[in-house]
């Protein structure tokens, strides 16, 4: 069932969440259901409160009704979460209901506030901007509610209702997670000091090169839920995350560091990185810990190696460039590619591939390179080289290492595998330098 | 205000959608509640149903617990839409509850499917792979539901609660559009050919290289909303998108087709394309139409502009490749330019990227090229260079044109930028040729 697991959490079977803790999330906007956007506001909350120890048991993403987000603030609130965040609808314009939602469902009428008018007029006289009248809308606040400082000039704020903590928050992301990470979690850890929420210790360990089952084979006698800890598995086209949780105890810290170090032991250099790290980015720390240089040379993936590479702030110390060679004539005349090679075993074959690794790294003179030349699709395959055939070859001062791999699903897939493969082969490369 | 309607959808104010023909989602699976993924079966559900004249106005991710997820079936069927949609849960684990949240819900016991047991059975068999015991759980029907023909293992069904239409589909994307389109669409055509669901005719315009106050000016005089049709706009990196709806009536088909001539008549080639058409392909159509090859050389975009050109299939046949000279000596050797020009001007300078552009074209031997070279930032910035200057220059057959820009905030998205204003660039001048 590889299948029906792939890039999604596999969690423990019949595992049950504590429901008191629980936490619960509203998003307001026709955006959102009109499927204009994607909500990412969604999954960066659902990991911010889960890291702060309080699990999402329902996030509704609901039209711009004044009614319908009255009912679904009720109903929620009914539930009783230890927090219920509501994003969005906090602007100016008629459709910018939360307000007037929160008044309607907890009989809580609003007030204009001076001290957030002044904030929101301040903030547009710092943009340039005139303020119109609409604007004064956004300084109106239920009874009993706080402002959270302006990012934006959308404001935030929250209040308690019985045992909830009520959140109002922008919608635009770079605004809620300022606010979130500059003021709600700081107000969440003080009500954990009262006993309210505790946190949760997250450690995560990124794999490159093993599969979900053999990981389950190699890891399989480790206790994945105990008292105290849990360990979980996250898969994607940038390989495997297994996410160690614990409670934030003296024991359960000491059992996450155990089992960190007992996976790291079994899986050696297929842990690549922990936390979030990009591949390109250890890549890069590698190279520059060597005092090395690389360049890149590319057919399938068309520039996305190097991209990747680049997408790396400061990559230009160790990344001097690279060609990307999707014609055979460029791979013979930039790269030195034998034309009775790309006759003799096709542009795609082991040949090619550790030409184009040696061709680019003596032309661009560099100490590393990286080649990669495959079959992306959907058309150009054959039956002995179908879609998914890819070679990738990695040059380190003149020692090369040509690997085969058959890729698979859509041109987008193969291409995002084919880059992440090969910077994993580079690195590998470098560890086992001495 | 800008900022606060970038990247999403503006609708009308005050405009009010009619409720009875609404849909609701409800989304199953823990991994969308602690953040691991981000749910875009939602923007898919959202966009497909109200091409069919469906708006939904409730969309509820919750967790993998019985009794919460038999919630909010109840709960979601109580405001009795046309169509409620279940999504995840279906498979073979323990955490699998969906088909036993329905029977709790809905008063609808399970049973198996001798049917549906064999297309598992088969669909095992075809895979090569043994089917456990556990995946008998997966042939359990609701008294009264038809199963869907079977994508991948989990399968799916429909049936009628009241009024309401409710579908259950597998989480996994790709299962999920299959069944989708190849079955519950035509579904809903049936239903709507019986009275059930008028539905929408939707056309979108791409504009790129205006912004969104200049469009708000140039279209203001335009009816933004008449009985029969409405525009809306949503913002995002790969430019504005104008979306147009009507109803399918002969008058709001009328309406759509002479509002896009309108439109496409004021913006003229600011309108690159339509339907979600990426840029790269519009650049690989023009180079095609006209016989003519295309080339880059990328410093700031790192491979960027190359990538999004290969994006797409077939683009070897106009692309012959690119370079990447990150760093100046590259910019010389492989490019040819003149290393005075670096010293004067810099390499972030009108003559840096015109002789990029000149000089990829002529060593690779193609008709087009782009170059593009810029501070992409954080660091890397001065005052008389600030991180989001950018210079990109085209030289299509020896004629050269730069250009410079400040592109704005984060690395990723002035890199961004700059690979999308390149190949708008390249774009208008192809369109230029007589």
């Amino acid at each position: 069932m590889v299948e029906a697991t792939q890039g999604r959490s596999t969690g423990l079977p019949g595992e049950k969440r504590p429901r008191a803790q629980g936490a619960e999330l509203i998003f307001t906007g026709d955006e959102l259901l009109r499927g204009d956007i994607v909500n990412t506001n969604q999954a960066y909350l659902g990991e911010r409160l889960l890291n702060a120890g309080l699990f999402v048991t329902h996030a509704l993403s609901v039209t711009d009704d004044l009614e319908l987000i009255g009912g679904a603030l009720r109903e929620a609130a009914s539930r009783r979460p230890a927090v219920l965040v509501v994003s969005g609808g906090l602007g100016p314009t008629a459709d910018d209901l939360t307000r007037e939602a929160i008044e309607l469902a907890f009989n809580r009428e609003l007030a204009l506030s001076e001290a957030l008018l002044d904030s929101i007029r301040r903030r547009f006289q710092d943009l340039g901007v005139h303020m119109a009248e609409t604007n004064r809308k956004q300084a109106l606040l239920p009874r009993g509610a706080t402002a959270i400082p302006l990012v934006g000039t959308a404001p935030g704020f929250w209040f308690e209702e019985g045992p909830t903590l009520v959140v109002a928050l922008p919608g635009v992301p770079s605004e809620l997670q300022r606010m979130w990470e500059d003021t709600v979690e700081p107000l969440l850890r003080m009500r954990e000091a009262t006993g309210l929420a505790p946190g949760v210790v997250v450690r995560r360990l990124q794999l490159y090169g093993i599969g979900e089952s053999s990981l389950a084979d190699v890891l399989s006698d480790l206790p994945w839920k105990s008292g105290t800890a849990e360990i979980g598995t996250r898969a994607g086209l940038e390989g495997i995350t297994l996410v160690l949780r614990s409670a934030p105890t003296p024991e359960g810290r000491a059992r996450i560091a155990t089992l960190a170090s007992e996976i790291r032991a079994r899986l050696g250099d297929k842990v690549y990185g922990e936390n979030g790290v990009p591949l390109a980015d250890v890549v890069g720390g590698l190279l520059t810990e060597r005092g090395l240089t690389a360049v890149t040379a590319e057919s399938c993936t068309g520039g996305l190696v190097a991209k990747k590479l680049t997408d790396t702030p400061g990559s230009s110390t160790y990344f001097l460039g690279g060609v990307i060679t999707y014609s055979n004539e460029l791979k013979e005349s930039l790269l030195g590619v034998d034309r009775r090679d790309l006759q003799c075993y096709g542009a795609v074959s082991e040949q090619v591939a550790s030409a184009m690794a040696a061709g680019v790294r003596e032309s661009l003179g560099a100490d590393c390179a990286i080649a990669t030349t495959g079959i992306a699709g959907p058309g150009g395959g054959t039956a002995q080289k179908p879609v998914g055939l890819v070679w990738i070859a990695t040059d380190v001062r003149g020692i090369i290492d040509a690997r085969k791999y058959t890729m698979f699903r859509t041109r987008a897939e193969i291409r995002e595998r084919t880059a992440h493969t090969a910077l994993d082969l580079l690195r590998r490369r470098l560890l086992a330098l001495t």
